[in-house]
């Protein structure tokens, strides 16, 4: 693990969200290292966004096929680039960088149409590149513990699937009142056929295959476009058949008040069901027919040795505990930027809200007032005596 | 934000848990590089953990007072250190390096007793470094926010609080057991005279001051062993009284079997009530008096700019969501790493559970075929059709 | 309220499950008396069944023709009838009763066939008598609050309904196996043609009707049976579209383990959203579109007057309040009976679980001995010396 | 079951809370009849409360001596009586009808003194009749469950008991409001030295006792009173030492915004561990150490047989069930008599919110229109083509 993995970005200048989330996702096992993008199309932006991100200026491109191209030469060049482009981009920039022998880790949804779908498929594996595409929900440690379920038999045979993805940012026609997120996904020119449909019922469809292991094979679905003036549908209604004779529901919506990201998958087989939501990806319940509901828990009893890898904190702390550490760390870092630039530490400290050494010290006569109350037989003792 | 600031850390060698923690954080907003590490007091391992980890020879260490003077002297020494360690070597490690003039981020408990806490608050004051203790409860976002809540008096002055944090983990005597964590945690040579009380004790109380902003005046308390041959507390109960006659319970336990990390607090005021679950941090309960109960999320409605830094993700998204997407960067790391070594880019995919090409056309099928069966009227379209 | 409603009841003789509920219903507010019964065809069973329940043996019955016509010309005749027999006997049992001018309350479905239903609306059209079906779902406080909140507006134009009601109790052939339940809702000569359709998914339809004030338009829909040999539907799902262009899922299901009597509407408009659960019939979120979910409780605050004759116990008290009240009067029945019969009070009351003087006294203990220690500033305080 | 056992109730005339909850429970299973009662010490109240609830003239008594006299030498003479007047009538009451050889249903605490509640016990003792207790919590399915698993050993050894029973509704002065049931309850005169204390502490306390089946042995506690002026404690904080070295803690509360009637229990014991709540009362969480946690329902997989009496629905309907289907009759009968005085079927109908044949109809062509669609392969169909 010595040393990292280079990494390149497409996409993913100042303002963008998803770009965002990668650069996290990568930095957080320190496995990889940015060391080139094409951030932006727009030269200067290109180039602010590369140097905020620290890219040495001869690695910061605003063509992406000037990138593949060089990065390819270089013998320090990227062994990959992540995609974070709008849809419509996805095609010619993953062609461009397979055909440069480089691997491809590429945000979902794979293409604005089949057509470049397929066609890129064809690309990937005549270039003999790997090609990860984020489908991200699926990387869920109890996810894949529900895969693993499944594929164990301890349902049995798969008969129903019911998946949903409801959310509530479109419920009103805010891509008409400046919202860049909206605009784009609601603009059949940067996102293709389909809005909801493919912004979150794809991810919704993915999950169900994934976890089940099955294939669909008919669909019968109904779109629906709520708000006046929106040019892509807002809600999809879809009922499925799956191999097997496997039956199911598909629901995802962007005009449901009360949903923010609510994933959610239920799967029931001849001898159990099991259910998870990603609101609370924590939890995963499994449900042996004619036995009480169990809920396991993200590396808690029965999480299997297998998804070790997945877990970065013990059961019952929810992955928020790294961003609560992260936030720390980010604050640390204002604050010493902040020393650094000539503040004093006392003022520096006083207006933050990190913990501080006074409060280990009141940590530790808490501590001590504790103890000697229950060695009094719970006397009260007053902190100040300590 | 181009350039970062340079970390070191002391503790935290292989096999260790919460230095693996830190350094997870302090990557995730890539504001930190680590380029110095004690990380072990055995040379050997501090080498190998530190080659590990990417630092360069001359930065290892296994002496952290060598350390603190060496990186003190260098131009491009550490801007600040995380120590890691067992409690009992935080006030050793800690004066060192406040004393060489660089600052500290330092896991708590402070100390492993009040003498040395008091002695680092002055060592630290005279020092002018900053000082901080990650009580890392308090940086969740929504924890942020209950305290706003109650500065800003929306529920009124606060005359109850009820906090706790019950495990399971010590149920046992693992201790005995092999297991390394319960061995040093339950040492009074390594953990101080406090036990459970110290481990997590200390966190309830101190997320109880931080969100009120009160401090505590009186404490009347019974620890608990309930481990045959265990030598320190494995349950903390106690009764609070902290200033303007406000009224608290504290419980922690390490035997309660059902709890993994159950850190809970509950704060009443004259007009309001608030209730947060460190196990469903997204969640904040917020109940003014003669009126429904709201369910507050992060990055929801109604959450404040004021602490937009704290968040990474949109609502609904739970941290986990940036996890999910590291663990797709870990799994294309390991495969990237294998076809680097010269194996085929197929068969590395078809063993991985990584999402493909393949998913990506899938996907794209379904679109088409949603979006087919919807413009006839809902008809059945096969997929194999597309 | 001094003089009660005459009531009788075709159905529901022993062993059956239905006209139990029907009588703890009418027994629940002291409004009713059950005078009459036709409780089962078989004139043995008929007889037994009515003496259990106290009825004099001049009313009982064992022809429900004979029934109808008798308690018509009687002075003290009956003023409404309940019907819980299984569904295909509901238009012959409504028709006698209806024709004899008696108010029907009816269990639903209303009949087994279209036809027969059209029919008894004109026969009860014609007749002047009251005709109650018993959509019980209907009648939950919340449900109600629900229905009054979209029609203030308060989730403005609705747009979508998503209902759902999965069980799991037929996961397995039971028919087969001995369970009379299953028996007759899966046999098309006692059910009719429908099976889940019939016997839950019309209550997730009737419940989508009752709250949005909507009337269905069409349907496209999927029937499913999933156990071998099974001769009924055991799964429907159905995509709806009604008035209004207010689209809508149905999903109905026997076969999915873990759930029990899973009943859940949510129902979303221009402005808000609802959601309700039957297996949490005290909680009704609601969601204002760009601020905090709202938790509403049965009774709690926000509750409306207008409703107040639906509950019967405070916010917070669940309906079991009430049964758990009813278990001690039970219980208490028992220890009376046997006492009556010649036992000691001592011993019977020994081996029961009601609660005795002595924890009366207990309490009475406690709360001496809590004082005492408060007034002793937390003196631990020994119950024995008391 | 023919006949059904005479009650007599004191207290609970118009206007009374806990009265009205014990005649429904009494009324539930059809096992008593309510005969006779001194429903309140004002002559003409007492006679119209009687009135009310169909009692004849001659066994409604404004004095209790006399009412137990009187009903002790009548043939017809009741059972039991249901004492549910103020705490302070407790013994007077018990003690005339214990004398007079009536077996006594009595609402808790048992007294408003520890003498009282001895000497009633010794009346008791010495008049060889029954005395129930309405602790009604005990008497929960669950409830009775969770003490059956800690008797069976399912959880080892207990260590561990937390109890809390928080409400919000005190949280203002509502007594100083024009709030009866406020005003008695912070009323020493009325309810003795114990306010919260007496009214829900000792709730929680005794479900600590039932469910774990240990005796307490030593408390130390804190007593609070929050609202200025009230003058009984809104607050109580103990912490608890049973037998067997069990350590707890006892939370109750009236002054907790949020909170309805939030009673709660969670046990541990060396091998597993227990969480019931009460406003969630179908739920009980069973966590075997080093397992999943699962989750017992109410008449759900794994209940006992041996409890069944406890339940009157399967599965899944929660208790508001029964009270659903009673509000039903509860309406119906209000439309009968409306009828009855003259009004026609149809308006009384029309302004009801009573499920209508028309819902039935209505229901029977949903069945058809789903059963043709799906015959059609999905084809949607029209409602009104049916």
């Amino acid at each position: 693990m010595m040393s990292k993995l280079k990494l390149g970005m497409v996409g993913g200048g100042q303002g963008a969200f998803i770009g965002g989330v990668h650069r996290i996702a990568s930095r957080i096992d320190g496995r990889y290292e940015l060391v080139a993008g094409a951030l932006s199309s727009d030269p200067e932006r290109a180039t602010q966004s590369g140097l905020e991100l620290g890219l040495s200026l001869d690695r910061i491109y605003s063509d992406f096929h000037d990138m593949a191209q060089k990065e390819a030469q270089r013998a320090d060049g990227i062994d990959a680039v992540a995609i974070v482009t709008p849809n419509h981009m996805h095609y010619p920039v993953a062609k461009a960088f397979l055909e440069a022998g480089i691997h491809v880790i590429c945000d979902k949804p794979l293409t604005s149409n089949l057509e470049h779908a397929i066609e890129l498929q064809e690309i990937a594996s005549r270039c003999d590149c790997l090609f990860v595409l984020t489908h991200n929900y699926t990387a869920y440690p109890l996810v894949r513990q529900a895969k693993q379920i499944v594929a164990q038999g301890d349902i049995g045979d798969i008969r129903l699937i019911q998946v949903e993805y409801p959310q509530d940012w479109l419920t009103t026609d805010s891509e008409h009142d400046g919202n860049k997120q909206a605009e784009w996904r609601t603009d059949p020119a940067r996102s293709g056929p389909a809005g909801c449909l493919g912004d979150i019922g794809t991810h919704a469809y993915n999950l169900a295959c994934f976890v089940s292991g099955l294939k669909l094979e008919q669909v019968s679905a109904e779109l629906s476009t709520f708000v006046e003036g929106r040019q892509l549908d807002d809600n999809v209604h879809a009922m499925l058949r799956f191999e097997n004779s496997v039956k199911g529901m598909l629901w995802s919506s962007q005009v449901a008040p009360g949903n923010e990201n609510g994933l959610k998958i239920r799967i029931y087989g001849q001898t159990g069901g099991l259910e998870w939501s990603q609101e609370y990806p924590n939890q995963l319940q499994f449900s042996p027919f004619g036995k009480p509901t169990q809920t396991l828990t993200r590396a808690g009893n029965g999480y299997p040795d297998s998804l070790a890898h997945l877990v970065r904190t013990p059961g019952g702390h929810p992955e928020g505990y790294l961003e609560g550490f992260a936030n720390l760390y980010y604050e640390a870092a204002d604050c010493i930027i902040q020393v650094n630039d000539g503040a004093s530490c006392r003022e520096v400290m006083n207006v933050s809200q990190l913990p501080k050494i006074a409060d280990g010290v009141d940590g530790m006569k808490f501590i001590t007032a504790v103890i000697a109350s229950s060695d009094a037989n719970g006397q009260w003792i007053s902190i100040e005596d300590i």
